[in-house]
């Protein structure tokens, strides 16, 4: 085979075969093929799209590079979810306890901040000695024990994704929905699961900015699951906001301990609950959502999902200490607030300008090497539509230092709408 | 500026100003831009185009990395002639001392092979001793004295061009107009010529296939020409087969020569006459195309033109031996005739299988740093209409060995039609 006429194949639109797909991601992954002929391939994949045949046979491949988990033992049912990436989206952190609680297991692998993004293991490892690369016996051994636990995607599991993914972050090929599909579902089909349920994001603040193509991505997705015998459970969710108040990653772990004392962001309550119950649905423990719904509730509300998160992020060595302020999460020496300098609504905040201040401010990265500042970040204490009052803080800035903090101000001040006249509330379900 | 961002915009088909053009073709010169991150944005314009002012910027930019030579103290008009690429496409050499003995001055600077198609500095180099890196003071001498000289795309003369091209050959990006146009139009504006002639090669075995693909890269590339005050004009000629009856390095070299002694193949000499007098024309230097004709053919058969070619090689060190067989240029070790086995007329040979072939054989490169062995080649006896007599040899491969010939006999003898019936034969003007 010839790499050249694979691409000028795809770049005419054409369909690459099984065998073509195969043998790409084996060179690229091998090194035979260099990294400006697969960026080329996926421009031109980008731009003429893949069929069902190319998409599946991709994930499949992309699930061979490496080793997959089988907890096809398990008594319980085995399902994970997965979000499509927004900002202050901390829903798996506060989900995982509460779905293990109502009788599932979660082998969870996260992924990292990717563009204005956030990433749960970036949010997660702003834990004190909290070590997310956990080996695959060891997170086995998490799962059979708490019945799930945080992990990372490893050298071992779905190298090719890992590779791919870096490709694809630096040469705008990111927003594709077959290349999406494959690398999202080879990424959990490896974690030996029976089931995914999907939040799919939608909206400014999200990859996929058309209801239309969040809906092609949904189909793909519970399409090429089911070649695998992954169900696959998709959600679409508004993403024209932040989730809850805060953007940033010790922030956002803050927030999601407070979600899970039952005093959290109605947005990020309703949406775990909608996930949860879809989860159990799933795998089968309940028979409606209303009742998965109640169990997810009853989860939270007991105090139980509480005392598991607090026990899996011990087993895996974090330090949370609940009688601290922020539960002893590093904190921005500098904390700048913005009073609104009048009355009015709460209207708009871009989500990726919100996303990419705190990329600024440190939280995310620039390049790959990047280290994150895990205390630095926005809390907005604002949902659209509510009402402000002139002088009331509307926002908060956590910086490293007076300077930055007074650009992040700058920069959301200029792109902050306060209405005078009512503003219609977003709705978080498509 | 952010190359992410530029990405996005043309994969999303939207124009680039002038100043990110720069931006782009800066850095990557520069190294700042990653092959990876280039290959995308080149397939990115590949399929979505690139318009009028955007190649203009391209082609600009590209000339601008490097050096220009200044030839506007000539006497002489100075144009040049540029083919766009074919098989069996050796009129640069027949075509240079023709044009210089009816009074132009032609610097003329040639590339390599590329994909299937051959390149006039690898067909010159398969002369013994032959330099082609001449340095920009040699190359002006050789112009101020011969009228003209066979140059090669140096370090110094635009350089963007050259590390852009490498990166497109390597990923299915080379069939692209607006990309096309700056690739000749940079290197030719560098070379300080008032006007070009450009072969536009369009069909089976040139990279435009389509007759009105090869009308909208002419008008390109008279627009974008006429925007830098360099005449262009375009002839666009048939590539249903190779030019001529020898494909391969030595082997065209030696046609050109018997071309020059006015006992070449008629597609190349009427190609020639046709060429040399629209560059005439071009320079002032005649008034109508059938006057330019008269004084190609008198340069030619006059003998004229044959003693400047050996003067021109002589003084850019090669050695032609008039006397010997092949005029002592370097001869496979193996040569294998193919006799008809039927009587008919020959049909059909694709020009990409007889490029592909000689590249096989060693003619040709596969990857950048393949060296090349300039004995071999394929002489293909007929042109597409000619009668074919049962026994008659149709085709003969010069090889580097008998299993190297016998597979080229093999795949050549797959490939050819000699049909029953009448065949019409190919026109050459389009």
């Amino acid at each position: 085979m010839n790499i050249i006429e694979i691409i000028s194949k795809k770049r005419a639109g054409l369909r690459l075969d099984g065998e073509e797909v195969k043998w790409v991601v084996r060179g690229f992954v091998q090194g035979y093929i260099p990294d400006y002929q697969m960026s080329a391939l996926l421009m031109a994949i980008s731009i003429k799209g893949m069929d069902s045949d190319e998409t599946v046979a991709l994930t499949r491949e992309m699930l061979e590079s490496g080793c997959v988990f089988d907890f096809s033992g398990s008594r319980e049912p085995v399902i994970d979810k997965h979000s499509t990436g927004g900002v202050g989206d901390k829903i798996s952190l506060i989900l995982l306890p509460i779905a293990i609680e109502c009788g599932l297991r979660v082998p969870m692998i996260s992924g990292r901040a990717l563009g204005f993004t956030g990433g749960t293991l970036d949010k997660l490892e702003s834990i004190p000695c909290l070590r997310t690369d956990l080996s695959p016996q060891r997170f086995e051994e998490m799962v059979g024990e708490f019945g799930g636990c945080f992990g990372a995607q490893t050298e071992e599991l779905v190298p090719a994704d890992k590779k791919i993914y870096a490709l694809r972050d630096a040469t705008a090929t990111v927003e594709c929905i077959p290349l999406i599909v494959a690398s999202i579902l080879s990424k959990k089909i490896a974690e030996g699961i029976g089931g995914v349920v999907i939040d799919v994001k939608c909206g400014a603040g999200a990859f996929i900015r058309r209801t239309d193509d969040a809906l092609r991505l949904a189909r793909a997705l519970e399409e090429v699951g089911g070649e695998f015998g992954v169900r696959v459970s998709t959600v679409l969710t508004s993403m024209e906001q932040p989730l809850g108040h805060a953007v940033g990653n010790a922030l956002e772990v803050a927030e999601a301990i407070s979600t899970l004392q039952d005093h959290g962001p109605t947005d990020c309550i309703r949406l775990t609950h909608r996930l949860v119950s879809e989860m159990l649905l799933l795998g089968g423990i309940v028979g409606t959502r209303i009742e998965g719904k109640k169990r997810s509730i009853e989860a939270l509300s007991s105090g139980r999902a509480l005392d598991l998160f607090l026990k899996i992020i011990e087993a895996q060595g974090g330090v949370i200490d609940m009688k601290e302020p922020y539960f002893g999460l590093p904190k921005a020496p500098v904390v700048k607030k913005w009073l609104s300098p009048k009355s009015g609504h709460y209207d708009f905040m871009h989500p990726r300008l919100a996303g990419e201040v705190v990329r600024e401010l440190g939280g995310g990265r620039l390049a790959v090497s990047d280290e994150i500042d895990p205390s630095v970040g926005l809390v907005i204490h604002k949902k659209k539509g509510e009402p402000v009052e002139r002088g009331e803080p509307v926002f908060e800035v956590h910086a490293g230092s007076d300077i930055a903090a007074q650009r992040a101000v700058h920069r959301i001040e200029e792109g902050l709408v306060i209405s005078d006249g009512p503003v219609w509330p977003h709705y978080l379900f498509l």
